[in-house]
């Protein structure tokens, strides 16, 4: 096969413009290797709210459903923060998540040699940090019901059900597991299993998948709370963590933030079939939309691990890659990964997204 | 009144150790000041599993209800890891949070200037960070009911019940405010309201209670997980944290690794009325348990904090207090805060705990 359906989903804020970017990576690398992208637009998000009232049409998810495969851009914005919560964009992409069956989230938080200086952290300690974060995605206390704000009593109660069946951790557990037998070998299981009934099940079934059908891994469990603690003190002491989805998010965010360059943080979404979706791990950064001070990075990288899961070409996944560091090392940098005297070139959006196309 | 009674609750691993360098210091604290603490031990924990097989006997129960305050070191141990739940150490923590009412956990993260190189952030990161992060205790997902692991259409599920009552929301937000308001006056309250229910209850009613009756408080909202990035990007912003007990378990511990000194953290448990806990930050080391090793620093200034919140006695808080400060001054460490070449004396717990009464 060298033709391929993607949806594109430029969604909010600075989204249209860093698709745009990808856009031109993604030709010059098609172009290069001799195979075809058909990219077709679809709307999510704020951006669909405006237009049709809804934050994942059922439009959008009949043709992400029919593609190959799924690039998305980031949603959400001020905008729409004061609607209902089914009219906020969010909603669209929780919508998105579940529908298409996007069960397990995986986010890399690798540092970059190039842009260690940008984290907070000490340069010691981050040094060769390299974490994979498999996060279910479709289960926990996003979807458990019941749910709701009930008055009981004469006052308001709000509540929201943490709940996962075996079928949901063990599935988790098989994408977790195959990926650390691939990396390094070694997978630590976050849970809260001195408090949680949930979580207690979540270390029992993990276990159980792990130490049967995952021979060559190496299984150990940490507790939430420890875990946050740990990514701070020595990050370098992991290499697969699978969360659950509330914790997932949570941690996450924190692994992407050690490593300084949220900007440059892809992430992917997959199912047991059916195409995923991929997307960078920032947000719309409304606050810059349409300035050309995006970084197109994160949403090119995420499209490498597109070409890599989902349409099986590693290779053009790795080159695209490569682009991405060849342009660090040539010294171009957006505002978000510039540092002051770091004697690099502050480019805007377009330009960083031409400046890959250039190399590749 | 100048004579207090107080339960001292040592439990498990450096627990005792650090209970009896604090207790030197306290001796020296009170003959100085002239008053009287009548310490009397308690137990709790592993410690009390192991002698009346259960985590929180109703006698400690009783002992802590009847004194003026509680001083508690640690709890756990690996011994105890594989118990069922009911027979774990920290199901007696939970229990005696819960039967004494202390819903309201204050943990400062404050960096000392002192132990700045400590951490593992940059130094221009965390100099001048002081956080105090106020963590609703007794409710949440931790104590929600319905919870289990039951069978549905043949397979496991397990389930915990994150939910809040207006009235949690309402007194927890009330402490907060209260903090605020004598301090920088800045509140930053913790949800996930863009997901979950209970989380939209806890934003309606945190901006109630604090536009109502906190009006010099300046109240902002933040996503947890930005909230766990936001802690490492840019600490100094925060002044005062809310959260539920889940997301305050998760962020006070990322927060008090930031500072680099987690030996150095103390803690706040208080309710309505009544006695309230005070206790380390740090868990019980088992693996350092009777070496000598321990830092009873944390210990101490979580006796300063009582000193403060339950006696009343805000100058022999401060004392202690100093004396913590004049004593690293001095260049006394133990093994944890110490840092290679930094040119300081490393010290054992007992001797810590007698350079502070010392300096007393
Ligand atoms: C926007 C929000 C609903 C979403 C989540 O919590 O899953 C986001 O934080 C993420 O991690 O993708
Ligand atoms: C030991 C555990 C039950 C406890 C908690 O989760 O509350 C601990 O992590 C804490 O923060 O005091």
């Amino acid at each position: 096969k060298d033709s391929y359906s993607i949806t594109l989903l430029p969604g909010d804020g600075i989204g249209p413009e860093i698709t745009a970017a990808t856009k031109v990576a993604l030709t010059a690398l098609c172009e290069k290797s001799g195979f075809t992208l058909e990219l077709k637009e679809a709307l999510i998000g704020g951006a669909a709210i405006d237009a049709v009232n809804d934050p994942f049409p059922e439009e959008s998810l009949q043709q992400c459903l029919s593609s190959d495969s799924v690039l998305l851009a980031c949603i959400g914005g001020y905008k729409w923060d004061n609607n209902p919560r089914e009219l906020r964009p969010e909603s669209g992409l929780l919508k998105m998540r579940k529908e298409m069956g996007l069960f397990a989230n995986l986010r890399p938080a690798k540092v970059l040699p190039q842009l260690m200086d940008a984290s907070t952290l000490k340069r010691e300690i981050i040094e060769g940090v390299d974490i994979m974060c498999v996060r279910e995605l479709t289960g926990d206390v996003y979807f458990g019901t019941p749910k709701g704000i009930d008055v009981i009593d004469g006052q308001r109660v709000g509540y929201n059900n943490m709940i996962y069946s075996e079928m949901e951790i063990d599935r988790i557990a098989r994408v977790a597991g195959d990926i650390a037998a691939k990396r390094g070998g070694k997978l630590c299981s976050i849970d809260k299993a001195n408090v949680l009934d949930v979580s207690q099940l979540w270390r029992e079934v993990v276990t159980d998948v792990i130490t049967k059908d995952f021979p060559s891994v190496e299984l150990s469990h940490m507790y939430v709370d420890n875990c946050a603690m740990q990514l701070i003190r020595y990050p370098k002491q992991f290499d697969v963590i699978v969360c659950g989805n509330i914790f997932g998010d949570i941690l996450s965010d924190e692994a992407s933030m050690l490593v300084g360059s949220l900007g440059m943080l892809p992430s992917a979404s997959i199912g047991e079939s059916g195409p995923g979706v991929f997307e960078p791990c920032h947000g719309s950064a409304p606050d810059i939309a349409g300035d050309d001070k995006a970084n197109p990075l994160a949403m090119i990288l995420s499209a490498a691990m597109m070409l890599k899961y989902d349409l099986d070409r590693p290779e053009e996944a790795k080159m695209l890659e490569d682009a991405v560091e060849a342009v660090l090392d040539k010294g171009f940098r957006t505002p978000d990964i510039k540092i002051e005297d770091d004697g690099c070139q502050l480019v805007g959006c377009v330009a960083m997204g031409e400046a890959v196309a250039e190399v590749i």
